[in-house]
């Protein structure tokens, strides 16, 4: 896996190169289906990681968000967010990631969350502990629920289902969750800052490369029934810093 | 003014010491009484502040978060926020700031937003083009309110009148407004990244130092009803990189 690791750690350093040079410039934004903003930093990223894949490891998949999906000859795919936190981007707001996964079949093995502006990179790898900047990290104690820092991105994102958010307003913060939180918000979780993430409707590349980052420091990362997340997985997850937490969140939701 | 700005600069200074000393640091949480997480952080950078100024203001008036009111014998007053985004500060969050304003009577004349972490100080001063890290600043323009990028903190903070923000659901971004903004996005708005803020029940330590920093990058702010904002507005606030955009806003307030 390390050799992996090192390859995702290079599509790192490149797409960083490029958000850098996008970051706080004038540019158009297209609108997407979906009304997401893409910017031409979001294509260009993608379209680097994958002409560097193509060369490096012609028989894997890549699944990005913004070209689609390329299948995979040797059960190896590579799952691409190139920005992650468009619309914090956007605004010029350090909080948004570019987003690398290797799955192997459905699972994710490793994941790599990179800020080029703060200059911080999460890198998770299945069964070891998670790095941030070549450190070990590890997500944090939290006995009970009603102790828990709690955070998400945005309330819309639940469309149609407010209430599972909003079942996690009571609690530590008195006046709701955290919001704007983006995949940083899994890096901070892992580095133990935060206790818990609650979002919804996520899309496979939102998700993938979070995985062994959050549970290589301790953490977990579960679907609202409380199964593990895969690459089929509904895209409504939950992450904790402290696994002990899990019963009462599943409580929770189903009250 | 120049002579006070400098000494605003000294403040924040100071201030950015302690917040480094304390970011990311695992210490103790206060609940106060309307629940918001106070740090050793927030009251150790006013408590210095105040000393500071004890020493080379002593007739100014002081209004801080955490230590009340030092009434003014001469006009003037220092309004601070010692950390302003506290909830971002304590998951490790580089979104809040130091505000720090000089207010002649009721009105802000000069303003500071410090990011300690990041690196980046906006100075406002009345009448003067805003700066950030000594660059002047520029709000961008934007001809309509459907093309307006919108930012908010918390949805929370809208306690039983949700029906403001919700107005603004629409336009640009399609999913709503962008949230988790702190003082920050003033920052953000007044070097020209975004377009608009709402906020709701905000204090004058939360928006005082804002004013400045925002209006002498072109921009404007105002209360709900488009009156100039002073120490005794209400705390509901709007800003707009584009003034042109203020009918429309009042009138979408209004709907």
């Amino acid at each position: 896996m390390q050799e992996f690791a090192e390859l995702a750690s290079q599509l790192a350093d490149a797409a960083g190169e490029i958000v850098k040079k996008y970051y706080r410039q004038p540019f158009d934004i297209e609108q997407k289906g979906d009304a997401s903003p893409v910017t031409i930093a979001d294509r260009a990223v993608e379209q680097c990681l994958r002409d560097l894949l193509e060369t490096k490891r012609p028989d894997d998949g890549i699944l990005g968000e913004e070209f689609g999906t390329k299948p995979s000859k040797n059960g190896l795919s590579w799952v691409i967010d190139p920005i992650d936190g468009t619309k914090s981007f956007m605004i010029g707001r350090p909080t948004f990631g570019t987003l690398i996964a290797l799955c192997e079949n459905d699972t994710p093995k490793i994941g790599v969350i990179d800020q080029a502006i703060s200059g911080e990179r999460w890198i998770g790898i299945s069964g070891q502990a998670t790095t941030m900047n070549g450190k070990h990290v590890k997500s944090r104690p939290c006995s009970s629920l009603s102790d828990a820092i709690i955070c998400s991105t945005t309330p819309s994102m639940f469309d149609g289902m407010p209430a599972y958010y909003e079942r996690f307003h009571e609690g530590k913060m008195g006046h709701g969750l955290i919001w704007g939180g983006d995949c940083y918000m899994y890096g901070l979780l892992a580095s133990g800052h935060l206790d818990m993430t609650i979002e919804a409707n996520l899309s496979p590349y939102d998700f993938a490369a979070l995985i062994p980052v959050v549970e290589g420091a301790g953490g977990l990362i579960c679907d609202y029934n409380g199964a593990p997340v895969t690459l089929n997985s509904d895209g409504c997850i939950i992450a904790l810093g402290d696994p002990g937490l899990k019963v009462a969140v599943l409580n929770k939701l189903k009250d």
